[in-house]
């Protein structure tokens, strides 16, 4: 049991405070235990989120860390009275030197994703959700010419959480498509992505990673087996570097990363709007 | 065009500097134009982001707000000696007080997202992605005994982008199982249910939004029929309140706070980790 406790405390869902947190802490080689404290949004769940965190404080003997996205300012004026823990006070920090660049008052609003479910911007996220499970593993390749990035890789090499990832964060449309046996044979590009080369993007894996993988779908398949694996992602990359298309491998690449490379690599547009 | 540029800078993703600077720009009525700039990750790339930056405060006439999350002792120094944005530091702002607080130097270690591809928490992320994907509107219904979280509720209520939002953030095993007319007529939860109605959520939608998503997919039939929607959704609720399932409507709640509710009431150990 770790001796030192986080709190990650928000009126919202929480979520920016723990991303907030998270990434201050992975500069620390530290194990806290972690505690999110979502909707603490009235003086009555002020005081019980005092409360938890009080207890934290004098079972460890020392003041747990509170990284906060409070907005409320009763909430928040309760908690810098009376909590024991070390507040990291994210919008207290940075809301009053921008209050004097824009030459505004903020607006004090709580939740980045509360009214969030009515824009346009959210529903284009759903929109794009599905549109990546109509249009995984070619399923649907009629539609390709409403796709903003079309991934190509064998089978299994990561496409599909990387077009859910792209929809999910930034309402993009993705689509996946594998690359088979039979693209190789003709060591050519499938007929249908070629009017789409300047929306690819390549994903590859490792051969012994990708026989892993496989074999879990088909166990001692010929799909599955190492040799075939080696052939086929060998055959994919030689394809790739022939069609000039940019591709990662996402043995050591995060889907974060991967999809941040595709918008500088495809989707400039999505990086400055 | 907007006359004020905001910028991302981080030699990550960018991800964070993102989600940092959307958070703190969501307190005021303002609408910028936003620029990420990811993966600036040497002093070449620090000098192109400092000039990209200091072209925007000339063509503006102000500085460009910076939202930093950048590790890099090199970058940064770079960054504040030639940068003519305003600077709001997310790691130089937090991580001096957590080192006096961890009684810790921090590794200046660069992304939250690097490295993490090979990790045991990434591993199950893209489990449980896969597992949404297989267990998608009960289409196997014999393995929901592995799922941590089953949603329940009528076709097209926004199960699926629920159980993927869950897999993707926190690497949880979401099934969804869609109530269906046979399932009112009986009046009875699904037989393949009863076993788990302690992982049991429900979504329900307002009939008209629920009407106009099901006429994309088949247009003018009875299932996406006004009337039938009504029914339907009547049904659904009055089974959950009777069944006492815990449900939110994803007509105005985000999946974010959707998912948020869920670990509250049916996953409290994702939030006390």
């Amino acid at each position: 049991m770790p001796n030192r406790s986080v709190f990650f405390l928000s009126d919202g869902t929480g979520i920016t405070a723990e991303t907030f947190g998270h990434a201050i802490l992975a500069q620390f080689a530290v194990t806290p235990r972690q505690v999110r404290l979502p909707f603490v949004d009235s003086p009555a769940k002020a005081h019980q989120a005092v409360e938890q965190i009080n207890q934290a404080a004098a079972r460890e003997g020392k003041p747990p860390i509170v990284f906060s996205t409070v907005v409320d300012q009763e909430v928040l004026s309760i908690i810098e009275a009376s909590c024991q823990g070390l507040l990291m006070d994210l919008f207290g920090t940075f809301v009053a030197p921008l209050e004097q660049a824009f030459d505004l008052k903020s607006n004090h609003r709580v939740g980045r994703f509360s009214q969030t479910a009515q824009t346009q911007a959210y529903h284009n996220r759903i929109e794009a959700i599905n549109f990546a499970l109509a249009h995984d593993d070619g399923q649907s390749a009629r539609d390709l010419a409403s796709a903003e990035v079309i991934l190509v890789g064998v089978s299994r090499s990561g496409k599909t959480p990387t077009t859910l990832y792209l929809a999910m964060q930034y309402g993009i449309k993705a689509s996946n498509y594998p690359l088979i046996p039979e693209d190789f044979a003709r060591q050519r590009l499938p007929q249908d992505l070629l009017p789409y080369r300047h929306k690819l993007f390549g994903l590859t894996i490792d051969p012994s990673r990708l026989a892993d993988i496989r074999h879990e779908r088909r166990p001692n398949s010929r799909y599955a087996s190492l040799s075939n694996c080696q052939y086929e992602v060998s055959e994919a990359e030689a394809m790739m570097r022939r069609e000039g298309i940019a591709w990662l491998s996402s043995t050591i690449k995060s889907i974060e990363e991967i999809a941040t490379t595709i918008l500088q690599q495809v989707l400039p547009q999505h990086l400055n709007y």
